[in-house]
């Protein structure tokens, strides 16, 4: 999590030595999945959600102001990013500056260490960084809500990933101003919960439909959608009670069925949006087998065909074994709870 | 389906050569699906199904009076049933024998050309054919509708397969005797309309969850189920109207769209009943390259991993080709619409 003393000591960098403001920040995945907007514009959530961020695919990002440029200059992974991409960030670098009362354009460099667009929350931990770096570059003091608010903006998810450990993410109140004023994320305290989380990349590949359509296309023609929406408040009580007796089987129960439910909605929209792949049913398979076999592991699936699953740190191994039997071609990587959105000091650079 | 001059043929036979009634039904896919029960005991479905009978897979069951023995005897595939199987059959004879005020054990022989349990429906053409044989062998005398409603008793699906070409099953309205009365099957008129229907075989074993037990579960525990309940109806209108013009891709596309959403609240019942498996996933991805191509083909499932994709003829080769490539271990059957159920003659045997 960032601290006011690193956001100072990033804007004075940006300030001073003109280096730009460097964020970090990891992805994280939903125990209470966030699943459809009820304001497309102001990236409201129709749902709370909840998640845990992770420790490993962290986004580096780093915002370096350009005044004597004509326009936003935006590389991701070293290669000049061009369309809906561009269109985002520069979007989003809109919003801070209006926030910050300045003009000029910026050069925008992001590292992401997990595949776009593969159902990992690239965007997640990509508008978390962003939102951290280009705050400092601008010359913005927030605190950990507005930084979450702001996030928000550019992924719902994004909200979430400026904490470390477990996040709630709310899905707020009223509409317009009001709704983005109350939609942001705040910690969820959970001492000793600090599960595996076993990712299964069973396709790299970009998705056939990018999350922005596809839960637009859930909630304007499932007839599924709203019903889902209405139990996942149940599966987040529920979640909150399980997470905080620290109980792994409850935990990944609740988190399973959420998970079902929302790629159930999708498989009833119009046309379906079915993220899920041969291999990842044989991975579903293969944690259902665990679980028969006696070792509690439990999946959750994002928008794209990967599998996450939920277990006991001392049984990850089993479980990535498991995983890659079931689908041989996929590569396994095991997450812990990892930290929150920060500036890296100059220290480190 | 059958006629009365064949019934009566059928009960002179049971009666003065002690040979039996044997009777012949087809399975039949569901475009607009029956799931879940809102009467237990009597075999009452929550919604309207519309389905086209086949013509392949037929079963053929005998249903012989033996009023020396002390109870029922009952075999499948020349083998002697037991449990469930034997139970269900047992059940249904008591219910005849209710209706027709006779008391004698009877001996009965069913021959599935089908696998049973493997989500073809051996039970709607095995209690279509068994309402027809042991009605004729005890001498009832009953119309299409009382037969669709007796058949309905054994498997509500079984009310269907009285009909040759397309049925409805209307879900009936009020409760217990009321309930009983008004649910049954009747022919749906559809003039000029015989699409393939290309089945992949993709896993002939017997099913992880019946569909009884799912149906009970899905009813009971998926949130998303009175959803989709309410959409089937929409499903259901729509339908008729695309039958009526004969439009294979707008049948098709509900046809999808209904068994998809069946499909997704089953997934979010808890715990979850997922049929899908890898194979079958890979034939639904199979499905959408077809269209993809310009063939226009559309998937449906029922309570097992087999997919039923819907064609017209002349394409039937290639989306079997492509069904076989998606899922090479698998076996493909191109049915049409098939006769309803019907006494066999004497001649014939």
């Amino acid at each position: 999590m960032s601290t006011d003393h690193e956001r100072g000591r990033g804007r004075r960098q940006a300030k001073v030595l003109d280096r730009g403001s460097t964020a970090v920040a990891h992805p994280n995945i939903a125990l209470i999945k966030y699943w459809g907007k009820r304001d497309e514009r102001l990236v409201v959530p129709y749902v709370d959600s909840l998640s845990m961020t992770l420790d490993v695919f962290p986004t580096s990002t780093t915002v370096r102001l350009s005044p004597g440029a004509r326009a936003d200059r935006v590389t991701l992974d070293g290669t000049s990013a061009e369309g809906e991409v561009r269109r985002r960030v520069v979007a989003f670098l809109d919003l801070v500056r209006e926030l910050a009362g300045r003009t000029e354009p910026a050069a925008v460099d992001t590292r992401n260490a997990v595949p776009t667009g593969a159902g990992l929350a690239s965007s997640a931990s990509g508008f978390a960084a962003l939102a951290v770096a280009a705050s400092a570059a601008y010359g913005l003091d927030l605190d950990d809500t507005a930084l979450s608010r702001l996030a928000r903006r550019g992924s719902a998810s994004a909200a979430r990933s400026i904490f470390g450990g477990y996040a709630l993410c709310h899905a707020g109140q009223g509409v317009g101003a009001a709704a983005d004023l109350s939609s942001y994320a705040e910690p969820v305290p959970v001492p000793d919960f600090d599960p595996a989380l076993v990712i299964a990349l069973v396709d790299a590949g970009p998705k056939a439909v990018s999350s922005r359509v596809a839960m637009r296309r859930t909630v304007e023609t499932s007839p599924l959608y709203e019903a889902w929406a209405r139990s996942s408040k149940d599966d987040l009580t529920d979640m909150r009670e399980m997470l905080s007796r620290g109980d792994l089987e409850g935990v990944g129960e609740i988190a399973e069925r959420n998970a079902l439910g929302m790629h159930a909605t999708m498989l009833a929209a119009r046309p379906a949006v079915r993220y899920l792949s041969p291999a990842t049913v044989a991975v579903l398979d293969g944690v259902i087998q665990l679980r028969r076999d006696g070792v509690p592991a439990y999946a959750t699936m994002d928008a794209g065909p990967n599998v996450k699953v939920l277990c006991h740190p001392a049984d990850a191994g089993r479980v990535a074994d498991t995983v890659l039997g079931a689908a041989p071609g996929c590569s396994v990587v095991t997450a812990r709870c990892g930290p929150g959105a920060r500036l890296r000091t100059a220290a480190g650079r």
